[in-house]
């Protein structure tokens, strides 16, 4: 068994700690957290032991009344491997207490690739990260990007990879962030960084992505515009993406018109959270014109990492082949073709 | 002096009709209403002569109390030129009208190109219009495009022009339109119209678009790559596109961090209804690598066509050159370089 703590349970955090609790080789040992809020209760609900982030932290636990099982120390003392989902930017002090206590790390695309010099994607470079002592997993888009880009190139070769990223602009539980009535660029130069953060991953691919935010709560809208070294049909290249793992084709003609329609039958298949784990890729999208194809694909922001993580934790403790830890972490998170 | 009626007093009506009644070349001689709301009362403030679109209407406007001068037969005995601004789709009942009373039309880009032949953007193809008894000004979006790839096309050439369309979803007295919290497909396919759109303005230009719509009211976001054929620096780009007319650089820097800092500003320069005449483009978007050229482009949805129908008067009854035309349309609605 692979003891894991998860440090903050936040966004990522709390998706993560659920996905451990899934695999049958994974014991999650506890949640770090730093305020005494809802998210206590709802920790506790699901039987995982709440630690607090640190001591100041853990004075705040006590005056709320809460009794936690101590300080992120004692976390780390009990864990193999912590997965780091504290705010972005935290990684560098983190990363230090991490080697302190020589604990294996996991974290998170809001860390420079620098960190850990090692950018994981599993289908990509799982093998890369066996027995690292830390890796960072990439962020949505970026993981997105890596997965679709990943087909291509093994499929057909890419000459030129160019894709306009219409992000949420928060999280529905973010109600300080906006816009709410604006399309921003984000930012309003060119590139955005999702094209060095794919050549983190994938090495040296031409790839410029332009980004900037819209008013939506959930799913990024990615417009791929990509040159292949080979000439494709695009019922090639739906064929290849049916085949790529963790990739989703859906069709308008289905009523998969929108962000929302995709999020709405995650609702209905009961998913956790509404979560889709899944790069989804809409197959009227799918053109091409010589050798160049279109698409459109959504990208679920909270979830579609989450996956990575899993993997990561089986890959820097070397316990299972690339092949082996995939298809224990999708058939554990039910991931599906539709 | 140049009678001009408008027949329709929406969205582009309204500031057609304005447009006309600041040139002093033209005169307004009225425009037709269908329904008897608010919109009479401020047409009627600004002096404007109010007719009913039909014989139906006619009725509605007396049943309301409503003296009109007309319908929409009479407004036509009284004008050389008809701005046809009804709902999308009518062009071809109405092209059949305006033929048996021998009145010049012009069209908005709902209609098919198809129904005039000819698919007008001022700086693009004024003098193809001169003369001819009808011609239809394309959409917002073909509008913009065309402006700046008329640019780019005569300063570099284009091998290749890619745009994404991140679409307003609704003007802001839509309130029956969504999405509220999703990106909507526009279509779902690849290509949207509108690279065949600028094809029917600018001939056989490769360019392909894909769009969807996002919740917003204010301004189209275009995010534009294209391969120009002579290799160019971003400021030999940048001081191209200062020199096209209608063509408007801003900078994030100064502020113009989204399409509603765009608005903001034309609000604060006291822009009649908040609109922005000219192609907005981010200088600090404006980036080369190779023979590629990036950049963001914003679009008034409800105002960029409005100089184009001002000069597609002119340009139809050849009263004047597109430079005269051009120049005297700019100064009367005040179209600035920030």
């Amino acid at each position: 068994m692979i003891r894991v703590g998860v440090n903050g349970y936040g966004t990522i955090g709390r998706r993560v700690a659920d996905a451990v609790l899934m695999q049958k080789d994974m014991e999650l040992v506890g949640v770090t957290k730093v305020h005494p809020d809802y998210r206590v209760e709802t920790a506790i609900k699901k039987g995982i032991d709440v630690y607090a982030a640190n001591e100041k932290a853990l004075q705040s636990f006590r005056n709320s009344g809460y009794n936690v099982k101590g300080v992120l120390d004692d976390l780390l003392k009990r864990v193999d491997v912590i997965v780091d989902c504290s705010p972005e930017g935290n990684g560098p002090q983190n990363k230090l207490i991490y080697e302190a206590s020589k604990v294996r790390a996991i974290f998170q695309g809001g860390e420079d690739h620098e960190l850990t010099g090692l950018s994981f994607v599993a289908q990509c470079n799982y093998d890369n990260a066996r027995g690292k002592n830390m890796v960072r997993v990439v962020s949505c888009n970026t993981t997105a990007l890596c997965r679709i880009l990943n087909s291509l190139s093994n499929n057909f070769g890419i000459y030129r990879a160019r894709a306009v990223l219409a992000r949420r602009a928060a999280d529905p539980d973010e109600t300080g962030k906006g816009p709410i009535d604006a399309v921003v660029l984000d930012p309003a130069t060119v590139p955005s960084h999702h094209g060095p953060d794919v050549q983190s991953v994938m090495g040296n691919i031409d790839v410029v992505t332009m980004a900037f935010k819209v008013p939506t709560t959930h799913m990024h809208l990615h417009s791929l515009i990509v040159s292949l070294k080979k000439k494709a049909t695009r019922e090639e290249v739906i064929e290849a993406l049916q085949k790529e793992p963790r990739t989703m084709l859906v069709e308008s003609k289905l009523g998969f018109k929108s962000t929302s329609s995709i999020v709405d039958m995650a609702r209905e298949l009961s998913s956790p959270r509404n979560d889709i784990h899944e790069a989804v890729v809409w197959k009227d999208s799918v053109s091409t014109v010589e050798n160049e194809v279109y698409m459109f694909m959504a990208v679920h922001q909270e979830a579609i990492v989450v996956p990575e993580n899993v993997d990561a934790i089986r890959a820097i403790t070397a316990s299972a082949t690339k092949e082996e830890s995939m298809s224990m972490t999708d058939s554990s998170l039910g991931i599906r073709k539709f």
